[in-house]
């Protein structure tokens, strides 16, 4: 870690005068150079191809900071990555927001910084711009990380989930309750004992060959809070369709089945942080299957279920013995602070 | 304020669930109501005029959340569109992630909503995506307020701060410190007898009008953290210039100027909301103070100094009587939590 005059975040490191000017020199850009945000003005200039600018945001407060697979770091650049990607849209560039409180170690900021730099890289992104707040003791719990993306939507890419129709089929790039059941376990001090790590990842890359493979793709969605039940729900309720899941269907890793049951936890309803679901016509559900399975983050995907006309914006699961039940939105107390 | 089952943020109002969708329903969108946000995806997409995208961040943490002349709403959409429109773009698009603790009042998260809507309203900007956290009580002092923006560069503006050359003007469209005096006069209980507010306001009005009067214009920056003198010496370290400021015209309003005063602190390095500072060559100087002084926030507006070829890097004061002093970078703790 580059030396400072301190090991912990300063009041001062935040009040935009000398200390500000060292943190953000020697900590900050140097992780994060780009040749927009070298320039230090208050806003990058972009030039970007012609298209729609798909543009997202996203604050990231999870507790722990640090957990098995990931950080609050690649979590928030991967995170906002993702919100970009689902429109369909080639991610371009990130904005970065810090809130730091009074105290946090230095040292911990330039792990979080390490993280963030290397999943940009990964990603094939730039942090452009940012800011950095710092708040006294007690004001905030160490950290937290605003990112904000852009990126821009192919001329013939027009997805929305309102646009669900019956016959679709419902894909899903993954195992389920990966990321969720990492801060759990980690939160409840069983992760030592258990092989759960997040699945926080980019899925840009995905989805260009996704749109690729799929002419008719009608929408994608990334099932963070409150997991795969309320994404399908949010699709349901927007496209006035009803949703029939498989139930045979649904990946779960068994370490992680394992923690759900331990925690009495449905995976449908955990956050996940690398996996996306996606809706297209039954025509191109097979080349939609195999591109996600084509792409090292999709080897486990599935057709999750398929969309139907009969109960509009209700979720329905067949277990594949006994009945069929409702998959219904999340109520209540589900798993805070979990991005 | 509509109606909701409960007065206070609950953790779950941003677990992802139904109590998620019941505070942005009834409360949020309401007050954000565009195209792209109304659609509820995760990201918005945009369809922008052709040119280079400017893209700015900033989170805002204020303290106290309301102060004589604004709080935290309308400063979070004014903040985010000036330092879009420093680059000299005509901002369209904001967006806004909130970290509220649980426990805040939804009473006042919803005339913060009110304030946003309004702000956004009077600068002619789109709100068109969000995000919600809530963390646990001591998680974090009532409420953040993120706000990224993206706007759009006219072809024949290249604004940068390293472009300063010997000669040019230095122009400053009002009074200083009026912002950051409110804020501390709030927080020290002296608000009531005193008649300091907040400049914050929008100012991609005039820096429209200013592109148009002067087609040299260097450089613009609004003068916040750190206030005017830091902007200064960020110019004169950019561009390898010395800048020199004429004492006789720094504008304080009075009372302004008693409150720094009884407080010791000095108006150049106290943070603005509602100001910007421009650098034009001299033969526009004269055409881009009329465009402020013409403009209704530009009404105080002087020209500050002049950019000289000597003491490069280096802002001096003349204060009209006895020896010209350094203006250097604030050192330590210069009010922190002031936007």
């Amino acid at each position: 870690m580059p030396l400072l005059d301190h090991d912990t975040v300063q009041l001062a490191h935040g009040a935009g005068g000398r200390l500000s000017a060292d943190l953000i020199d020697k900590l900050i850009l140097p992780r994060f150079h780009s040749a927009e945000l070298d320039k230090l003005e208050d806003q990058a200039v972009l030039t970007l191809p012609p298209g729609r600018v798909a543009f997202s945001t996203d604050t990231f407060v999870v507790s722990p900071l640090f957990f098995p697979g990931g950080d609050i770091g690649d979590l928030a650049v991967n995170g906002t990555v993702n919100d970009v990607a689902m429109s369909g849209a080639q991610v371009h560039a990130l904005s970065v927001g810090f809130v730091l409180e009074e105290g946090f170690p230095l040292a911990d900021l330039h792990r979080i910084l390490c993280s963030m730099e290397a999943a940009a890289a990964k990603a094939g992104v730039r942090i452009v711009t940012g800011d950095t707040k710092v708040v006294g003791r007690g004001s905030c719990d160490r950290i937290f990380v605003n990112t904000s993306g852009v990126g821009v939507v192919p001329a013939d890419v027009n997805l929305s989930a309102s646009s669900l129709a019956g016959g679709d089929v419902v894909l899903l790039s993954g195992t389920l309750a990966d990321h969720g059941m990492a801060v759990m376990t980690a939160r409840e001090g069983l992760s030592f004992r258990s092989s759960v790590r997040s699945d926080t990842a980019a899925l840009n890359g995905m989805v260009h060959d996704l749109v690729t493979a799929c002419p008719g793709l009608k929408t994608l969605r990334d099932p963070t809070r409150g997991g795969a039940a309320t994404t399908l729900n949010e699709f349901a309720a927007s496209s006035k369709v009803g949703i029939k899941l498989d139930g045979a269907q649904i990946p779960v890793k068994p370490d992680v089945a394992g923690a759900c049951e331990i925690l009495g936890i449905d995976p449908l309803y955990v956050a996940n942080e690398g996996k996306l679901i996606a809706v297209v016509p039954a025509a191109e559900a097979e080349a939609g299957l195999a591109a996600m399975i084509a792409h090292p983050l999709g080897t486990d995907a599935v057709m999750l279920g398929r969309v139907v006309a009969d109960h509009p914006g209700v979720v329905t699961l067949d277990p594949g013995f006994g009945a069929e039940r409702i998959v219904d939105m999340p109520v209540g107390k589900q798993l805070p602070r979990i991005c």
